[in-house]
């Protein structure tokens, strides 16, 4: 391969540029920010998303797409969901036909609630969905960049583009799996996050362990039920890109969206919580799409719907955690109807 | 119901006690050591197991086991799982015919390696499978003796007894949800401490939260496969007793298993590493048994694998890491072979 594009500069594009760079590949990055391309140039590192993990001067980082793009044998995009769509829209016609494009985002698109894999064939066309691979898995960026044991999934409708992507970043400390369900990698990344608000918010109103682990379990299996209604294997979320990220982002100090929900917890307002973190918070928009999308595809979402409700309805954080221990619903798992689902998926034809 | 006699005095057992005397039950609690039970009765609460937690006047703590069980409707077995098949021994013939044995144990007994629902009707005669009801799922101690929302779950063969154990328990900060699946329930709460104690392990070696998730996420794939193996349904390991208790003990300074598994990390000696947490570790019993039963049933577990080699065989931490990052395998979860044994599962009779 030539050289790899990375299309972003936080912390997750800089920690996989690193990774790529010091197995010796030619990488650019783009950055659509001078001020913060400079500073990572001069710094040699990225002080505002990376601190602390060196970038070395063989990366180029610049403002300046085409030359980023061009030559580049492989595109990784690494800007926050809500940019997917229009980054692609610049940098599609600058590339050279049959190139892959690895997403390394983790999110819906908030307008037409479609994951991001839909939004790669609707801009490139039907066509081109062999180009598309997906990067998914508990991999905080803070922690690759350092080098710990990691490991993550890559998801492409193409095997050898998919298998190319696992070769393109293996290591020794970084373990990447296959797997073919597209649409469950992408929607575990991105629900993850609504769980992982709501944890957060259980952290800051003081509760334990047994709390959190019990909102990650039942969290699980209603985003497993979405995944499901969406075309999902539910297998996928068993795995790295669902439990396995859910996990991380759920328990870690690093997560964003974990810490979000621990301010409101605490009694901060939705906009004061999301300032406090200074990144971008996808499990907000995230929570907003799977509340339209639960509606739409009826599946019950008990504890996305408080989350919600506390979100963006000024609901107490308390009174969300009563209305989730005192339910109706007694027998553990919908475990019939997801059982029966599974059977579904497995030897029936697919939605979508 | 007249009264519940609780087996066990350390601090599950003594979590259980106060919750169901908070309830307003008559609690009777038996502890095999008359310095304890003497401490717990002077003090007003159990000071070596679970300290910080009030234990009422009106919970009888003694050593006089035939008083215990007088009269009781109910029987809450909390003894460490080695120690389950001599208590039910003594205990059994002191019962009047019909009272139901509540287990909230975790573990496999190793000389037999049978789950302790087996050693149950080995010993009351399968007859009385359905006197048998099995409690697990998320739930440190400490943190159901301060009140803090927990969600768990009982299963046993008997619907109607299954019924009345979630009835006895569910107050509205503890949470019981039933489930069918015995052997999976059982499995769940016994296998995960394995997993414990490697994600311990990875932490004391200075590893991160990627790691740590990672091995949680593979480690449910391989104990969900020994599971299978043995008759459990796969989805139990996707709830409260498979990965929601897998979350709580790997990711909790709670955990003994976690804490022993650190003290390993760090390079103890296993000896040192259990006397260092001063309480039973049952992973290290558990790891012996599933080592064995994987063996028996040709279910791969490479993790519980390498676990084993660190814990009787030498082998150095670090390099059991280095054999899980560079397996052969690269495809994520054995997707195929477990769908279709899910199915088999659904669908085909039952072993066991």
């Amino acid at each position: 391969m030539d050289k790899v594009a990375i299309l972003g500069a936080g912390s997750w594009a800089t920690a996989l540029a690193v990774l790529l760079a010091g197995k010796g590949m030619q990488v650019s990055m783009w950055s659509r920010r001078e001020d913060l391309a400079r500073q990572i140039r001069e710094a040699g590192e990225n002080g505002r998303y990376l601190p602390g993990v060196a970038v070395p001067p063989e990366i180029q980082v610049t403002v300046d797409l085409p030359r980023v793009l061009e030559r580049a044998g492989a595109v990784v995009c690494g800007v926050p969901s809500h940019a997917f769509r229009p980054v692609l829209r610049q940098a599609l016609p600058l590339l050279p036909p049959g190139v892959m494009v690895i997403n390394a985002a983790k999110g819906i698109e908030e307008d037409t609630l479609q994951p991001l894999s839909r939004v790669f064939t609707g801009e490139a066309g039907e066509d081109n969905a062999g180009r598309y691979v997906v990067l998914s898995g508990p991999s905080h960026a803070e922690e690759v960049g350092r080098g710990l044991p990691t490991a993550v999934v890559v998801a492409g409708r193409d095997p050898q583009t998919t298998g190319r992507a696992q070769e393109l970043f293996m290591t020794p400390s970084f373990r990447v799996y296959t797997n073919p369900d597209v649409t469950g990698v992408e929607l575990g990344g991105a629900l993850k996050n609504i769980i992982a608000l709501g944890t957060g918010i259980a952290d800051g109103l003081g509760f334990g362990d047994n709390t959190r682990a019990a909102l990650m379990t039942r969290g699980l299996a209603e985003i497993t039920r979405l995944g499901m209604a969406l075309g999902a294997n539910p297998l996928t979320f068993a795995g790295l890109a669902g439990v396995g990220d859910l996990i991380v982002t759920c328990t870690s100090m690093h997560s964003r969206n974990r810490r979000a929900g621990m301010e409101i917890g605490r009694g901060k307002s939705l906009a004061e919580a999301v300032a406090s973190v200074h990144m971008v918070v996808e499990g907000v928009r995230t929570t907003r799409a799977a509340y339209r999308l639960a509606a739409r595809y009826r599946v019950e979402m008990p504890i996305t719907e408080q989350i919600y409700r506390v979100l963006f309805e000024g609901l107490s954080p308390r009174a969300a955690v009563t209305n989730l221990m005192t339910r109706g619903r007694r027998h553990e798992m919908e475990e019939v109807a997801m059982a029966a689902a599974l059977v579904r998926w497995q030897t029936g034809p697919r939605p979508g």
